[in-house]
């Protein structure tokens, strides 16, 4: 059967509507319906329903896993937004400023208790593998978040050591999906691990391509204010490469950027394009990010199944990489 | 095989050393080593292996998940001494004070992930009880820290009330150890059941020994300021039992103290034990525990065991019940 992602989106969005969260204590569940509530593109759940329609398994044993590691993942948004004390999220107030900051590490963690629950729903036979990769993977996205503020107050970072950080934070879970969309249909281990590996390299191509955006994309389709790594000093993979091809007097305006600290945000982000734009810096990012996005193809031509099950993935991840927001 | 609760608890003691935890990143890591390191009595890991005894499990069996729910026991503190805003636990820095409170939140979480995966190293045919007892357990004292936060701010609060949250924030636990035990064991669902309702009956008499001791502890044994709870107008079972009681004269003198914004402590605590006295306070908490700790041993005897093999879970809750810090 072939798998529309529209309809997969509208079929994950209902699913979700219908979770029941008890009524008491509200301070603690009202909190998490809120985090449902805003929305989202449910690539998480999507990919897991993919992952598992590849090798033949049914929609509905998959969905309380899919819906388990969107669960999960709104979960990891909650405690990520107190940590980055952000204000927004998805044009909405956060839920340590609409509550406060205790409910909303609570309501994060009983919002992980439930994900765990939703795990425990899949079938008996698929349920120890998929709960292993799914607490693993847990693991490594706390881990990536650490080293992600761990790299806010070092002084240098490398541009690998980069790649890792966004592998953990963001692409362990993107793998995860579609490893355990695997796992529920009956893949074998070596099935299993083509789908988590296309993940996990699509995760990192996007996160990528999320950098990219922010300098170059258009403000208007990206919805943010576009520049807004530069202002801030973002180690994202634009400026480490920056920093590590920098030399001379190119390496001096940079630095010169980088400890300014009058509020002329615009003329700091024209400059620092500039300087990326000798070094080439967006063509370096665009080869890495092509040659990921190639390396998650190859584990898909690499699966031993009929290759034209393999299409609404395909298309999907294509969508995914010409996006502009 | 008859078990020695010291000897247990070295052992448990041994084995939560052995836990192998990532080397990197130190910054997330750290504070579980950290947190496991502060020592504690170890009465959760020592009731699962106890339970688990009682039904004849092996030791070695019931381990990974004793470990497991003293992990996970040990994230719940993490998490609610930064929403205490607690600047002790054991005598030394909180996670958050001795680094800060993402960290503490970041490594809560990996906490709770780590216990996750200590309790899926149980042996398959027990693993998905276990899982699904853990996991509730673990949202309804998610669910009793949000009660608790919630009684600060409110106005009255029922003894009743009062009870359901201990009951959630602690107790659940105290019940689901002995459960977990069992079901490892292979016990059936009613002894199981019978080991669970031990525990949580146990569970919320020891909570309201800890408020009698707060008042009427000694001070040198008890290890903490007698009176905390009055000087603080914590809600516990013995202000809200006076609340409901008092009534004319004593109500208003009652009223007086709890409005009191002076320093002298010393004449405050005395002034509320006077009225706990005439209201016999004491006499009704001690009531109230002597009859949970009857109704805890009444599951004991239930038991369709040699009542011989209870003989260490007995003994262990009477040194409990007559603890005196």
């Amino acid at each position: 059967m072939s798998l529309n992602v529209e309809q997969l989106q509208q079929e994950v969005e209902f699913q979700l509507s219908q979770l029941d969260f008890p009524k008491q204590p509200e301070s603690l569940y009202d909190p998490l319906r809120y985090m449902l509530s805003l929305g989202g593109k449910r690539m998480r759940p999507i990919l897991v329903l993919l992952a598992n329609n590849l090798f033949g398994g049914k929609m509905e044993q998959a969905m309380p896993a899919a819906l388990g590691l969107e669960v999960f993942h709104n979960f990891t948004l909650l405690h990520d937004d107190i940590m980055d004390k952000a204000p927004l999220r998805r044009g909405n107030s956060t839920v340590h400023e609409k509550w406060n900051g205790n409910i909303a590490i609570l309501s994060g963690d009983a919002m992980f208790v439930k994900s765990c629950q939703l795990i425990t729903q899949t079938h008996s036979a698929a349920m120890p593998d998929v709960m292993n990769l799914f607490l693993k993977t847990a693991l490594e996205v706390c881990e990536g978040q650490q080293l992600d503020m761990d790299f806010e107050t070092r002084e240098t970072v490398d541009v690998d050591e980069y790649i890792e950080m966004i592998k953990l934070k963001t692409a362990v879970l993107v793998g995860a999906c579609l490893g355990i969309g695997a796992q529920i249909a009956g893949a074998t281990e070596e099935e299993v691990k083509h789908a988590y590996d296309f993940g996990v390299n699509l995760g990192v191509a996007f996160q990528l391509q999320d950098d990219i955006l922010d300098v170059y994309g258009d403000e208007q389709k990206f919805g943010k204010q576009v520049g807004g790594d530069i202002i801030a000093n973002k180690k994202t993979f634009l400026l480490l490469t920056a920093l590590k091809n920098a030399s001379g007097e190119t390496a001096s305006k940079l630095q010169h950027w980088l400890n300014y600290q009058g509020d002329d945000n615009l003329t700091k982000v024209n400059a620092i394009k500039e300087i990326y734009a000798a070094l080439h810096v967006k063509q370096s990012a665009e080869t890495k990010m092509n040659d990921l996005y190639s390396e998650a193809l190859s584990h898909l031509d690499a699966l031993p199944i009929d290759q034209n099950r393999t299409t609404a993935l395909r298309k999907l991840s294509s969508m995914l990489m010409l996006r502009e927001s």
